[in-house]
């Protein structure tokens, strides 16, 4: 199956003014569509991380991938993936948002490749994605809904406003109407909760009016990357050792593995058992040996898009099942293509253990690129459709639309901090720990 | 693409009298050869254990294979790999040969259908099984020599016997010359030496000569089985500290994660670099934790038909290399179906870091299965075929033959010690340690 052609399409498409312990989403999140067409004329298709660089890495790889066979390239270029065995330097995600980090340019792009191939060879012989790796152990998979802290607005600029369809949520009141609204409208039957945005005090009283409201039966996870101190940390974890226990999880309370470790050791000794999750000091394999010989994470949150495509992720879960780690999945700002790709890799991984994060209800109707619209997600889940590959193919026009907001952005990566001077505090810096 | 018929062929083949701290080998090895048929009319083949337990474990799952699909079968029977998830029992292959662990039947069982899935599917869309798994990282696949103390015999028995190509075998000179033959004929360059069965002094003596005659640019690898206390394996392993190192290793020298720990800590407080490998010590997933905490193994020897399939060895592939262990491959007495799924699963796993074992120089071509009689083994290399599936299809006359010789023979299993009794020392039994 040669590929005859490989197409990268950088896209902008609009998000709510969200904020989390990086800063604030900018009017506008950046993705990356690729196509992959073979000589038959079929065409696999990707998403993954935006912006220039994503973009620069996936051109420069170009060569290698045209006029290769589909089913052989993900093993030609894979010696390619592990091009950053540097030691020493910090592959976490505690100072670079997920997207940008140089030394994750090589598994994200071997990752953008391999699902468009599985995409590519799925529709050529008619087979869904989840299939072709291992095969489905389950048709649904689970997501959960993700509150934010946000500012007024919808997503987009001047004349290409979005509906705000959330409005304003910055107390833990307004937290809770924001989840109610999400479960009416998607089902979701556990919430991760983005915090370290506000005082710990007030995103404790969050957690405890989400439980209030919603009850021991719906799983709590909040997550403030890496915002907090050891010390805060695990005051937070014994205020909220009842709300976060039963499928709920504490998420990078503080930075890196050691300081993970530390509040893990420390929850433990005052008995309280809330596990400690991470996709910000645990991202990479290079990262598992400290990890589990320090205890420090016990669950960790996949990622295709960065941990190097859906065979590594299931890897990272057959990894994390020998060692008793439990395995929920990361997210980031993202459209059908990545929903789809983020349920097939779930539904082919049998120690899924926890719902998957998901932005998508973020984002709008208008900039979903996938043709027929937006995915459905029903009972908080996204069905495996009868489809082959992922299921889902391109919508032109809505790409091209994605293509002309790319075009009119002026920002080429992302970049929370700079956007939090801009529209909300002009001297605001990262500050880690920040409580 | 649906399945129609799963037809379970119990053989037997030729082996002649090779020696291990197991016993003897029987004058037949059992194997199960399984077909897959597709609505298409399809086949795909495989190859695993023999004997009737193995064989009953296939026939017990055969309700869910029939009219299943040959993609999803392996997720849906997925959940049952793990059947045996019992705490406090040893998996290892300490007390029992490989494929007499009942421990081991889910994934045994799994992985036979697995591989046979990936046959059928590979001839079905004209791709072979590395390229469907991930993609080759590369062309060819080094096989070791792998020299065994032995009597005088071919196997067979009766009018049944085959040529004694080798000869007997019991002494340091005889296994050189053993080892001259193999390499002249197949290209070997590397050598991996079953001990366990002389002294400890006589099978230094053995090692020394090999390195004598071969020189440090053919690695050597000595394998006892466990034969031997702690106290012996550390003088072995200082005694071979030369002859052992670059590329060499001190494979299963005692029993047990533990002793092979004991091993490691006092070469490593000699000074001694010679690194453990392991797969009697380590057989499943549930030993890792234990290996990684205690540095017990550097090396891991996986098996696709005991490990739960080529996806499983990937995942091990993986684990290992995460946890900086090197990773080799074992063998059994086998022909030439399993040598090309073992060459399959290597060619698509980038961190296959040392040769692999093969039996397969053991066996004659009077006994072979696939078309075309045997594989090839070139420059100590298989080369992967450009051909779908596994690129070997059935000789259905010479499959006949085998199961015949199955039905002729009056043992069901493979038991070494109850040949040792019966043909060289009635009142033989293993004793661990031995020395």
């Amino acid at each position: 199956m040669k590929i005859k052609d490989l197409r990268i399409h950088s896209i902008a498409i609009a998000d709510p003014p969200l904020r989390s312990s990086y800063g604030l989403h900018a009017p506008y999140a950046l993705r990356t569509i690729i196509e992959l067409e073979s000589e038959d004329g079929v065409i696999g298709i990707n998403e993954t991380y935006g912006g220039e660089s994503p973009a620069a890495a996936l051109r420069g790889i170009r060569s290698k991938i045209i006029g290769a066979d589909a089913f052989r390239v993900t093993g030609t270029i894979n010696p390619a993936m592990e091009k950053f065995k540097v030691n020493g330097l910090d592959r976490s995600q505690t100072f670079l948002v997920p997207g940008e980090n140089p030394l994750d340019e090589s598994t994200r792009t071997y990752a953008a490749i391999e699902v468009a191939c599985l995409d590519l060879i799925g529709k050529s012989v008619g087979v869904p994605v989840c299939d072709l790796i291992g095969g489905r152990v389950r048709d649904k998979v689970p997501f959960s809904a993700y509150p934010f802290y946000k500012h007024a607005g919808g997503g987009g600029e001047g004349n290409d406003l979005r509906e705000d369809e959330y409005g304003e949520a910055l107390s833990p009141e307004m937290l809770v109407v924001q989840v109610k609204q999400m479960i009416k409208k998607y089902g979701f039957t556990s919430i991760k909760f983005k915090a370290g945005v506000l005082k710990p005090e007030e995103e404790i009283e969050t957690v405890k009016q989400m439980y209030q409201e919603f009850g021991p039966e719906v799983p709590l996870r909040i997550d403030p990357n890496s915002a907090w101190t050891v010390t805060t940390s695990v005051k937070v974890g014994k205020a909220l050792s009842r709300e976060l226990s039963g499928g709920g999880y504490l998420e990078d309370p503080t930075a890196g593995i050691q300081g993970m470790a530390a509040v893990r050791k420390e929850l433990l000794a005052c008995g309280v058992e809330v596990p400690l999750a991470s996709n910000v000091a645990v991202t990479s394999f290079k990262d598992l040996p400290a990890t589990v010989a320090h205890d420090a994470v016990q669950i960790i949150l996949c990622d295709h898009h960065y941990w190097g495509g859906m065979r590594q992720v299931q890897h990272l879960a057959k990894l994390a099942e020998t060692f008793n780690i439990g395995l929920s999945m990361h997210s980031n700002s993202h459209l059908g293509i990545s929903l789809m790709a983020m349920a097939h890799v779930a539904a082919a991984t049998p120690h899924l253990t926890y719902a998957c994060d998901t932005h998508y209800p973020w984002q709008s109707e208008k900039d979903e690129v996938v043709k027929g619209g937006r995915i459905r997600i029903k009972d908080g889940c996204v069905a495996i459709p009868e489809k082959p590959g992922l299921g889902v193919e391109l919508d032109y026009d809505q790409l091209e639309r994605g293509k002309e907001r790319y075009r009119n952005v002026p920002y080429k990566k992302r970049d929370d901090e700079a956007e939090m001077r801009k529209h909300v505090d002009p001297s605001w810096t990262r500050v880690l720990p920040r409580w």
